[in-house]
Order: structure tokens, then sequence, then C-alpha cells
């Protein structure tokens, strides 16, 4: 049976199965942050009417407002904050409540001007911003505990508030400041105990950097050495999880059983580990911003909600997306297009998350984020925006029950390594990100051709979960990684791994074996050499992708096969010897290595041609992009599949399962 | 009758008129800034005599050697000079004195480092140029004045010395230092009495940012909030004018009275408001430096001109323009094509200009402007620039008296926002000067369809002059300055009015009624969303601009017309709902609004429109560029018609009025 | 007869001639930079025996490791390395010992953290890196002559030790540190004595920078005056010398008289004045890297190894080049083609070089310089490249003895002025180095057609030893250097002088006269002005280059020829007026003024037709490029020809000459 699916819209199908998990959310959460204390004058009632109409059902609140909090030092004020919360309470509407310690009041500035983040080569931060404070500081913590445990003290009976948000988008900010060294020496002393080992691991006998003490350990400034690079990256992301910890620590002191601990993440930021932060969390929250109009690509949601998803493998909340526009000036203000911001809630929820809530709901008329737009404009009335918000609510309180708790469970799974992400960086095999570019690149061939994905974090690699795992540039690894890698293909595994990959251990050294080195069994293949290449075709177009298409660049290892077969060769009168990509069966498994940056049209056939052989294709793919095929288990153990079109057009789709029921309309299919 | 005009040439018409000014300038002057201290060797009289046999008749001395005056601190010497203006008084050769503060002499620097300007965040001006100190340095102030008063007490009585000009090309230098920073709290003190005040007008609840007093006022460095940066751009400026008010006034207590006080202007320069820094000076003077050779277009002087022009709607003088080359390298070198400089002497005459200097005499053999030439060559011999030079010089002799204190009468005035223009550099709609792109677009517009016309300025906003006025966008405005142009359409004024006008009030803080809030009536529309937009089609070509030029760009407001007509829509699925240019007809007036960014072509044909159906078409239009007509009446009442040759072809243009007298050759017409 | 030259091979023929020198070396020496220190673990005895199968007879050691030499302050150990230099005494390789004083310790760092760089404008240098010191630091001195004392004294009586390279790489790294700066005031009191000549030769009367006395000097940071600029930059070339000149006389102290002592220079570096460096040196070193794959061209090692030749005009030898791949990350990696290594080799050695050493023998894991690549890669294993290098070894081993001590003598030579390159670049008439682009130009011309080059330097400038002076840009010059030229020409010198050739004086000050000057008999013309142009055509392709080549652009000096003829005009309206290109002839002799920057092929032309008509033809020019031919004369007074193939196909050349032994088959052609 054929089905319409209108453009920018979606199509929701359940199917019965067992049931299996148990919901910790009754409804999915719909609603925004909200900023009373910013309005030109009270409109308190009025705001909270509006929602009511809308259907919104959770707002939260707090977070950027330490000033109003608490004034003048020591002054604690609380009722302003206290009528707002009633308000929602009165109303139904649920809240979550941030700690508001990401942007200091301009009386601790004033006080304790040395919060202020020193910056690498004797730059410096000054007041005037949010997020320029060094979170290690002692006065700053000092004061950030204060207003916490106060706020804790207030609020945690508050009937109306269903969790906490620790801080907000929290980095490092950059921080350099010599107690952010110090505590970085520490670290270092931690982990290796005294600088002989430094002199060894990181070879600081080069250039005759040796080190005879602590005492002589440089500052990050000029520091060249990869292992040293590398490490402060690494205690930049201790720091930052330690921190949201320390703050969890705190409200776990006061919060009922009935609350939540959350933090927002940046999508996939290089400076958050996600895995790290979430020790004391209950689960994560994402802040996700993307493009819009003709820029609305699926994907682009898809992988930040893929990868918070994969921290816990279980639902996750969105505390911010795109309202109206964003952008810290008016160049690139794209306001959805009819039907966008529908769509892009059912995206949402459709990779696991259980709220979704804009930022923000009034536009603000003056500071940083004037353009930053909210549900409502600058004139504070209903527009088109918060009519497609209330339809969309409307319809999520009729059918988000079968839509909450989401369960997904996928067989394709991509490693992802921080420590190769920044290893990269700072010996690129290409300009900007390339390890993300290859990260992006497979989850949007996979993404494009609906295969479910998740994320493994090298910080516990469960490999033995999936089918076939994608493993990007693995360029730093532990021997232990590489081993479990090369048993994961002999037990029957699949891997697609990338050049570079077990390049150097965990210190950033190069290892010293012959290439890929542990890896060399499951590879079948060695080698001595590598060059950067400019764009060239592959030999006869292996992959039948055309000749636009027939392109890698950027990176070829002079592979030189033992038991591994070549996929393709370079059309080159010298490359042309090596092969480009192999294919190798190890054990009960295999392994194809990819040993230069294919285009995106290679990868993405490479990747659906090992799908297809391994016999995990579904119907799904049947119906490729722009129709976007998700699905995953409700809380009545019912399969719910969504078909969202990401395209401007009406497009069918023919439904390729043998029964179900679409839920908007309530009809067999 | 028709007449030829020769290549980068041009043609004078004088028409009868009934008298009306009294004339301040007997005859043009014209001439040069003289720096006999920078010659490789004596050779003043040598120099005079090439001024005379030139027919120069006056000359700029002094504004740039402090050291000289002052060699050591306290120790003046004026000899050197004496002899030079006396060696021009003989000659008959007039003298601008300057004022020599803008380069401070290494013993002051060596004396005083604190007078150099601190730039923001952290970084400092060194020695080793001009224009790189505080000027609201209470050292740098006690010197200058000492030296102001000995120079005045030993010139003012010297009858070479026909007006003084004070400093040289002002700004603040982007000086924050510290002194600097005080004054800007004392100027927020009077304009804001409390922090309280400051706390709303700005928002600084957002992101926290409230202040308990003005102890924790931030410095500028780190500033977000728009109305914080608006503020110091209006406080620079205020600097700017007080310190050469401050010159004038000393200068005034000693001057004679038939001496005038002048400020050389940069052309249009944001960090100098000519409103402001006009109040103690008798008149502007503009150093105005173009393109030249195939660059050379009239636009470029025109609105230097113009806009000095409209500080006060009477003459002005020209202190410095191009010689032979321009540029702190040699890469930019271009000497002008035969004919350019005697075009560009007329151009200036025919927009008001009572004076023509080159920078400068002769070229400097040392030094950040070795390749900035003057009239003569690095080899001090006659050449072809002298040559041209002296043939226009001979010519104002002869023909100068009627072309002095021309006065210029139009209907037409562009509105000037100095904040808006700033503003919009905080949010821009677009890369670059936003503001300053459509200004210019639409003064090219008028230019080159001969359509004379005015700067307005929002210090002065009198638009019932006018009967038409072009308003850029208006992002900054008080209240009173909507209503004032709300008024002015409903009493019969016709307004071509650039989206975002009306935005934010004059804290630049978003108005928070539904856009565009005040001018809603006389706009006959409302909006509440907008988008960023790449290039997009007009629908059907409205304009007949045809396809290449059919185009808008960069920003569209989502208009819902209320009384409005459209003029044009997008041509695309989604803007196309809404108009991109609206005429509205209010009271007896009317306003035309263009809520998007057109190409030059639509905003020349939409203005040149609307002047047709004003009526305000003149015989001028039927000879457009690269023939500029400009018009104004000389001190004997006659109409003087200037018809100069923008291009390097011989030019037939008819004369269309029924009788003149064309001045050069004395023939009727 | 003709011979097949194979893809990147080479073809030598030597010819029997009178003998004249006495050779230094016996044979070429061949081999690599090597750093025992950096193995990740010990494997010394293997890395020598991998050396001696692959025939290396000589080694550089030492220079990077000063930490190893002294790990703690005053505690010198020896023994690691005296085991590496006995390793290589056994084995019959020969050992370069360097002072490894470019790169501190971390102790001295941490003892004296004022030894570090401050650069200009307030900015400063962190230690993590080498070559990051004020080298006129007193306590960098101490430290410095201390640890150079103790090697010589241990290590001059080691016979495996053949000679010493002092430092590498050494230029003043941007220092600008209070003493260094206290040093330039020293200099500049020697040359010019009192402020007073100062102010005069500067111009400093110029916006009234004028000095009453050395403490008023204001340092460099804000430095305008192109004077000022350039002597900073003679200063720091000055500082270099000496800095090196001072560490030869240590070791002179020292050295037995068969141990040479050298420095590796950067090819034609600005910061780097070989001549004045040469001083207390032996011959200098070159460290030559370039482009490979299919980016190599023959010109790049040309250029380099004329140069350095050019400073004795004599031998001299390659520290460091190409092994695998270079970059300070792996973004530019590209290992050579089969054969380009051993191209490059011979290239060397056609050009003069005595000795070719890679940087570096083995690949290192860690630092900055993971992926700049040795001879072995990271697996420290043979491969490809060691395999070329082998074959290379062992073919010198048999022919070297006909090779080493090449004498060449060149009929034409570029007349190299380091004052003119830096001062076009304060006061450039392009972007980049443009004094530099005419030097490549001009000898890649030569080059590619085969004509034999040396560079003259201003410095000790013997223009009567050549038939023909290419003269780049010779924007600074004496007086007697301009007579020098004046007198060559009319002497019977043929001269080719490129625009703004003695523009200006030895203060960077422009001359007074009529440009040319002190050359005006010798140009032939006179000139008044000059413009910057866009690319302009020549009027009717006078050297028939062809549509596309036949280009000038840039600048354009206006031309009044005198005896002077056209050899080109512009084909422009206003230009055309003025020859691009003129000849003169002054005396016995004439001299060719290219007033414009021309194509690469006009100026080819230019060149190649002056050598036609002057008779300097050879049959060379007859195999012009891609097969490059090289001769010079060797210790048997055989004259030895080169044959190099810089393309990757074979070619075919003709043998032009009577006789000869092609040396590497032995056979007669």
């Amino acid at each position: 049976m054929k089905k319409i699916i209108l453009p920018f819209l979606i199509l929701l199908v359940t199917v019965s199965l067992a049931a299996q998990n148990q919901p910790e959310f009754k409804n999915i959460l719909y609603g925004v942050a909200y900023y009373h204390e910013y309005m030109p004058y009270d409109r308190l009632d009025k705001d909270i009417q509006l929602m009511k109409d809308a259907g919104i059902t959770v707002v939260r609140l707090g977070e950027s407002t330490w000033s109003l909090f608490e004034p003048e030092e020591g002054k604690f004020e609380f009722a302003w904050m206290d009528r707002i919360i009633d308000g929602m309470q009165k109303a139904g509407i649920k809240v979550i409540l941030g700690t508001p310690t990401y942007s200091i009041p301009a009386w601790l500035y004033h006080k304790h001007p040395e919060i202020l983040v020193d910056y690498l080569n004797d730059t410096h931060a000054h007041y005037g911003i949010r997020q320029n404070m060094d979170i290690v500081s002692p006065a700053f913590r000092f004061y950030a505990e204060r207003i916490i445990r106060k706020m804790m003290e207030h609020y945690a009976k508050n009937p109306a508030i269903i969790g906490y948000q620790v801080d907000n988008e929290t980095t490092t900010y950059g921080a350099a400041n010599r107690d952010f060294f110090l505590g970085f020496v520490d670290y270092m002393k931690q982990h290796y105990i005294n600088t002989d080992t430094l002199n060894k691991r990181w070879g600081l006998q080069y250039w005759g950097m040796t080190l005879n003490g602590w005492d002589e350990f440089p500052t990050r400034d000029g520091a060249t050495n990869p292992g040293y690079k590398l490490e402060w990256e690494r205690y930049g992301q201790q720091v930052v999880a330690d921190y949201l910890s320390w703050q969890a620590s705190i409200i776990r002191e006061y919060r009922r059983p009935d609350q939540f601990i959350t933090h927002d993440f940046m999508p996939l930021h290089a400076g958050q580990n996600y895995v790290l932060c979430n020790r004391l969390l209950d689960f994560p929250a994402l802040n996700v911003y993307h493009n819009v109009q003709d820029g609305l690509k699926g994907e682009d949601l898809g992988i930040a909600d893929d990868y918070t998803r994969s921290v816990n493998r279980n639902n996750f909340i969105i505390t911010e997306t795109n309202a109206q526009t964003i952008g810290w000036d008016s160049k690139w203000q794209t306001p959805p297009y009819d039907g966008q911001i529908r769509l892009c809630v059912y995206s949402h929820l459709s990779s696991g998350a259980n709220m979704v809530e804009y930022w923000h709901w009034h536009s603000i008329h003056y500071g940083q984020e004037t353009y930053w737009k909210g549900v409502l404009g600058h004139d504070l009335q209903p527009n088109r925006i918060y009519r497609e918000v209330s339809r969309t609510a409307h319809e999520l309180q009729k059918i988000g029950p079968e839509l909450v708790n989401l369960k997904i469970r996928n067989q394709v799974g991509i490693l992802y390594s921080m420590d190769s992400r920044h290893a990269l960086k700072f010996m690129p095999y290409k300009d900007g990100d390339g390890y993300m570019d290859i990260v992006k690149q497979c989850y949007t061939a996979l993404f494009r051709n609906n295969v479910g994905t998740d994320f493994i974090f090298t910080e516990k690699p469960i490999l033995s979960d999936y089918k076939l795992v994608i493993i990007p540039p693995l360029y730093i690894a532990t021997d232990s990684l590489l081993q479990a890698i090369s048993d994961y293909v002999k037990n029957g595994g699949h891997v697609i791994m990338f050049f570079k990959s077990g390049f150097c251990n965990q210190y950033s050294t190069v290892r010293w074996q012959m290439m890929p080195g542990i890896l060399k069994e499951a590879c079948g293949f060695t080698y001595q050499e590598f060059s950067s290449i400019a764009s060239l075709p592959l030999k006869d177009d292996p992959f039948g992708v055309g000749k636009e298409n027939n392109t890698v660049s950027s990176w070829s290892e002079f592979i030189l096969p033992g038991t591994a077969t070549a996929l393709a060769y370079y059309d080159h009168p010298f490359f042309g010897k090596y092969p480009a990509i192999t294919a190798n069966s190890y054990g009960k498994g295999k392994l194809i290595y990819v040993g230069t940056a294919p285009s995106d049209a290679i990868t993405a056939k490479l990747i659906m041609d090992e799908i297809k052989s391994m016999g995990l294709e579904t119907p799904d793919q049947l119906t490729p992009y722009p129709i976007v095929v998700h699905m995953g288990r409700n809380d009545a153990g019912k399969t719910v599949r969504y078909y969202l079109n990401y395209s401007g057009e009406e497009k069918k789709v023919k439904y390729p399962y043998a029964k179900g029921t679409e839920i908007l309309s309530k009809t067999s299919l």
C-alpha cells in the first residue's frame, strides 16, 4: 500500500512486539527555555497562557541569571523565580531548573578578576560575555557552590521541578590560568609518576628537551610535542567532567528521587567527553542547532541524536534547538519553511529523544543573541512558528504516549575516538577536522540509506554488540584496543577501517613496528610508506559511482598485500602499484581497509555493499533519502516506524512490512 | 546647440538670476600642502618661484612638524617657519597654518610614554608613527596646549595667514587607555545617572550581568552588548569633537577676525561626527583621496563633497587631495591620466568647494609616505602633473571669481544615521559596512542621473526642506525621529525607506511592538519575521532591468501588507508569499519601502521612477553619466552649470536650457 | 651519437682538459644526520651495519641534543656519544659534529627564562620548541660557550671527526629583547655617530620625529621609517654572522688542521647573509628542501646550490636534504618517485657539492617532526628509499673520485642585493617577495636553457669576472655601486637591469636626481613618473612569445628615451607612450633596461636573445629543460658534463661535443 507524505511532514507506523522497558517518561515533553527576567515588561501570566494554549508541557528556567538570584554578593533573591515556577505549576507545565554558573555576575568579576580565563600565549578573557571563567578557580568554585546550595535548599521540594541541568554547554573555555596549569601538572604526576617516564614516552630527548623534574615541566603555550598536546586535551576533558560531577554531587545531596540531573551537551564537541561527563548524570541532554530552509539535512540532527543516545544506549532529551532563527548577528537568519519545525521534532523523537525544548520562548531585545530568536519574535505575539509549535504540541498530547521511551537497537556501530580526533588535528592529513570528515561521511552514508547506527566510544569499546563496526582513522589506540579489534574480526565481526588506524599509541607516539602493527593479521597487509595525494581516480571505477564520484584524495598508504585482496587501485603511474582499498578474511570475520580518503559516493557504496553481503539489508533501504526511516520499540512493546520526508515535495512511499497502524490517523496499513 | 567636451574635461555655463549670498572668498584658492622642512636641501626660493609660476595661491603649513617648532621640551623655534611664511607673503601666496599636534615629538614620547594609545585587548601603540596618542591624556593636552599657544602668540598677527587648521584627520585612534575609559564612565553617568537605568535600557539581566554601581562597570574589551558598543562609539565621536573644539577655542583667543578655523575631515569617516565636530569651526575642510586612471568615478568625489557641504549647507574647502600618486607602499601607484587633475578640481568646485589643495607640493624621499607623491616628483623638477596644475591655476585666476561661493540647494536628501551605521556593524545583515553600501548605492543612482543631493544628519533632521528623502536602513532611531518621518509623509513628503528602519531604539534595543512600530501607518504594513537570503530574482522583472540586474539579496522582511501595495514580489516558492518592495500613500505623502537589498539597477530605477512621478525631473537627466551636470548660484546671483565629462572619450551634449554663456570661451549658447 | 636517459636518471660525460685545482675531498661524501638518541630502543650496531651495507660514508651528529650532553646544569655526559662515534669510526664512516646550541635544555629555560625571545609588539616565545632564544643574551652565551668548550676538549682529537657544524640554521629568531635592542643602538652609534646624522639621513623631520640623542631612539615595534627597518635587518644579519663567527673562533682554538668548520644555511634566506657569516667558516653548507614527485623542478635545487657555491666561488656541502618526506604535519607528505633520490644527488654534485647528507637516517616517533621522515621509516627497516640510497652510494664509491671538487666557472652572473630584497618588502611594488620573484624568474630562464650562472653579492661586487650581469631591482645601492655598474658597461660589460634600480641610496632614502640618476648615461633615458599596472600586453608581441605570454604587469616606469632605443611598448592608450623595455649602447658595452615586470616567457626570451647576440651560446642550449646540462672541471683537469633528465619520461639527447667518455658505463661517445 502506498502512502503519501507531504512536504516536510512525517508518517509514523507501529507494529506489535513483546514489551521490554519501563518508561521513565509518561509522555514526550515539549517546551521551551523561558526567561521572563529578560522581558521588557511583566507578562508572566500572558506568557503562561500562550504556552498553555500552545500545549507546551515543560520549561527550562534559571541557568543564565546568577545575578538575579544573587544580585549582590551574599544577598539571595528567589521570589522573582518562585513566582514563575508557581505560575508554571498552576498551568501544569513542568520545570527543569538550571544552575546559573556559566555566566558570572559583574560583582563577582569585580571582586575576583582572577576568575577570568587566561588564554594561551599571554592573552586574556575580559568581562562582558558568559563562559569566560576558569572553572577550576577556587574563588569561582566557592561562589558557585554557595549559589547552588542556596538554590537547592530553596527549590528541591518544589513539586513543579522534575529535574536539574548542571551548568550549560561547559568546556574549559580555553583556560590556561596558573592554577589550571598546576592542576595539569598534578594530573601528569598521577599518570606518569616521574619525568623520566615522560622523557621516554614523549621522546623528550628530541630537540634536547628532557626534564629533570616536574618543576621544569613547561607550560602549554610553546608545546610542540603531540603527546603533550594530547594530554592537555585529555586533562581539559577531565576538568569538565570533574566540574560537572562536582555540581551533580552537590545536587544529589538535595534532590528528590523523582528528579533527574542532566547537562546540556554540544553535539560531538571535541572539548566535551560525554562518557566521562556522564558519570553522575542520569542521562545526557543535547543542545542541537542545525541548518534550516534548504540547508535542513536530516543527518545533522541524526548524528547528534545518535551520538547522545549511544552514551547510555538509552533515551535522552533535547534541551535546546532552533526555534525561529539562530545567529550572533543578522547575517545568517533562516526561519524554517512551513513544516520544518514539526519535522525536526519527530526526527529527534525517532532517534530516542524524550523531550524537545526550544531555545527559547521569546526573542530578546538586547544583548549578543538579539537575533537568536525564540518561538515568539520581538513583538511577543503569536506568529507562524507559534502556530506550528502549537499544532505539534497538540498532536504529541495525543500520540506521545506511544512514542515516548523509544528503545533502539542497532547492528552497525561507528567507533569514535576522541583521542584520534585531537591527535589528527595536531598532525593533520588535510586541512580542518579530518577525523570528523570521515566520521560524518560514514554516518551520512548509513543515515541516508536508513541503516540505524550507534556510536561506540573507545572509553568502553563494546564491539561485540555489533555485526559491523566502522572505524574512522583510529590514529591513537592502546595495544589492547587494537588487539580487541583484531579479536573481534577473528571471532566473526566485520570491520570497515580507515587509514592511519593503529599508527600511534596512547602517548601519540608512532609505533615502531611495520604498519599496521598489531592489526597486521586482521588487515592482511603491511605498509612502509604513505603519501599525500591530490584528487585521483580509482582504476576502472570499481564501485560504479561514475566519473565525477570516482575519486579519492588527501592520503594514500602504499599497501603491500599479504592475505588481503585489493578492492580498488589508484589510476596513476606511480601510486597505481598499490591497492587503495583492500578486503581481508580473518578468522570468522572480515576487515575492509580504506587506505585513502574516498569520495562520499565511494564510501557509501563500500559500506552498503558490505551491509548487503552480510545480509543486514532491510526493506527500509528501498525508501532511501530524502525519506528517512527510523524505528524502535515503545513502552507497549510495539515497533514504531517513523517515515520522515526531508524534501520540500510530496513523496510516495510503499510500506513494505506486513501489517501496521498509522498512528496519526489510526488507520491500518 | 551641441557642444563638445573633450576627454576628462569640463564645460561651464552661467545663467543670470537674482543675487542672494555674500562671498567670504574673493576667488577660488588653489594650492598645496608644503613641507620645506622635508626637503633634502634648501630650495625655498626655487619652490616659491615654481609655485608662483604655476599660479598657486595658497599653501598649508606646519601641521606635521611639532618637533621642529619645539625640538626639545620647552625650547621653541619659529625662525625656520617665519622664513617660509615670509617667502609666501612676498609671493602673494596665502597661508593656512596647522596646529602640529597629531604627531608627537620623540622627546615627548620618551618623557611620557603613557601618552601612547593602549588599544583594546591588552595591545599597545608604539612610537614611530603619527596619530598614536591618547588625545584625552592630560600630559598630552598640557604639551599640546603650550605649543598651540606659543604658535598663536607668534603667528596670529602674520598677514599671510588666512586661517588655521586644528589638528589633522583626528579620531580617537582606538584609544582605550585607563583615563579614556574613566572618561567614558563619566560620560555614561551623565547620560544614565545610575546603573539601574543602564541595567534596564541595555537589558543587563541577560546573561546575568546587572551592575550594582559604576565601580562594577566593565571595560570595553569584552563587551558584547550592542548598547554598550554603540555608546562607546558615540563617546569616541564626542571625544574627537571636544578635542577639536578645545583646540578651536584656544585659537579663538588669538586669531584675527579675518582668519578662519577649520579641520580636515576624512570622507564620511565613521569615527568623525562632522556635525558635532563643527561646533567651533567656521566651516569644514575635506581630505579626499580617490581612485584615479580607469578607477576615477565622479561619485567618489561627489559623495564626499556633498556630505561635507551638507554640514553647514554652505561652502567648504578641500585641504588635501591626490596629486601624482597615493599609497603607503608602491603597490597601488596610479598617476592620473592627462586631464584628470583638472577634471577633479572642477568637480570639487561644482559641489561647493572654495579651495582645492593638493597633498602635497613635493614627493618625500624618506618615511612612510615615500610613494604618496606630490605635484613634484622625487626629482623636484617640473613634470606632467605640474604642467596640468599650472594650466588649471591660470584658468582659475581668470574664471574663479565667477565660480567661488557657489550656493547649492537640492530637493532630494539622504538621511544619514551615524548610529545606524555603527549598530549595523555590531549586528550586520551582511559582511562589511552594510549601511554604507546602501547609502552609496542610493547616492550613486542620484549622482549618475544628475539629481543634486544633500545629506540630512539625524543630529538635525530637517526633513521638510526636501521633497524626497531617502532613508537607508535606519536601524537606530528615537521615537521622535520615527514620528517626525511619519509626520513628514503625512504632510506631503515622499520617502524611500530601506529595511530594518525603526528596528531599534537609541539604546540599540529592539522595539517590542509589531514591526515597523511607529512607522506602521506610514508604511502601511506589518512584519513579524525576516530571513537572510541568497541572491533571488524578483517575480516578472517589475522594474524592467533585465535578467542579470533583476536580483535582490542578503535580507528579506516578511511583509504583511495593510494599506500598502506591492511593487515587487520574490520569485521563490517560500519567500514569494511576501512583497519585496511596497508603496503606501499616507496623508498627503507617500512612502516606498524596500524590504530587501536590491541590485544597483533596481535601486536606481526605483528612485528615478519616483523622481519622475513627483515631477522633479530636469533636462539634466537627459545627459546622464559619464556626463555629470552640477549647478548652483554664484556671488553674482547667476546660475552656474558644470558639465563634467567623466569618460576618456569626447562626448557631445546638447545644452537644453534657453540661454547661457560658456564661461571659458565667453561664448553665448 | 644519441644516448637515452631513463626517467629521473642522469648521464655523465668527462672530457680531458688541463688540471688546475687541488682537491680537499678525495671522494664525494654521502650520508645522513643520525640521532641514535631519538631511537625507541638501542639499535646502534644494527643501524651502523645498515649504513655500511648501504655504502654511507658520513654522518652528522650532535647538533640537536644539548640536554643529553648536559642533562643537568654543569653535569656533562659524553659516553653516549662516544659510543656512537666509536661505532662509526670502526665502520669507516666519517663524522661531522655539531654544536648543540640551537635548542636549549629545559633546565636552562627554567633557570633563565629571560633567554627566550621577546618578539616585536609585546609578544613572547615560550618553551617547547627549538630556536626560540635570544642569541645575544649573555646568559645564553655563557652556557653555550661552556658546552662548546667541553665538547671540543672531549672530541677534538677524535679521529672519526672530519669537521664541525656551528649551530644550526641560525637567524635572530625575531628577537627584540631589551639587550638585543640595546645592541642595535650600539650598532647605530657606530654607523651614524650621532642622532643629527640620523635625523638627516632618515629624514626624521618627517612627521616631526627628530631625535635629540640616543636615549630617545625608539624601539623597532612602531617603526615606519624604511631606513630604520633596513638597518634593523642589517643588524640582524650582523648578529647572526657575529654569533656564528664567535662559535667558529672557539672551535678554532681546539680543532685539528684537517678538520673543517661550516654552518648549514637555509637557501637564500633573507635573515642569513652568507657572505658575512662565512668569515670564519671554511666553506658553507646547505640545508635544501624542495618539492618532490611532480613538483620536482631542477631550478629549486639549482638556485640554492649556485647561490651557496658563489659565496666562495668554490665547493660546498649539502648537510640536509629530503629523504622520504618532509612536513611538520602529514598534509604535504610526498615521498619521491623511483629515481628522484638519485637524480637529486647528481644534481647537487653537478653544481659543485662535495657531500650530500639526508635529514635524516631514521624517522622519529614523537615530536614536531614525526612526519619529516628519514631514509628509514618508522618501522626502522630497509625500504624503497634505502634501496635507492644504497644504489647511489655504491655508484659514488666507484665514480665519485671523478666527480669530487668540481670547479665551475660561469660567464653569467646575477647581482644579488640583500638590502634591495628587504627594502622592497617595506615598500613593495607587488604582494609577496617581489625582489625574489624577479631573481627566480631570471635564474629559471638561465637554468632551463642550460646557461651556467653564478650569483654576485653586492657585498663584493666583482662584475668584471662576468660577460653578462643580470641586475634584479637594485632598489638600494650606494653611489659607488651604481658607478661601478655604469663603468662595467662602459668598459664592455653587458647588463640586463630591472626597474627601480638605483632608486634609493643605502639609507633607503629616495635619490633626488632625475631617475635613474647615476645610471642615466648607461641607461640612456630618464623617467619622472611610474605607475602600478594590471596585466598589459606589449604592442605587437615584440618577443614572439604568443598571446598568452605576451604580458607585463605590476609596474611601469614612464621612460623618456635619450640614447636608448625601445625594445617594446605597452599596448595601452595612456601607457603606450612609454617604452616598456629599452636597450642602450654605452661605451663598449650595452645595457638592457626592463621598466616593468615581464612574464616568464618574455624575460627568458630577452635574456637568451642577449646571450645569442653576445655569442655566448653553447650546444647545451640545444638540449634544454627537462634535460639539464651542467659542467665543470674535476681534479684530474677533465671537463665533466652532467645530463640530468628532470622528466618522468625517457629522453633522447644528442651528445654535441667531439669526444667524451660516459663515466658510468665507461664507454666512449
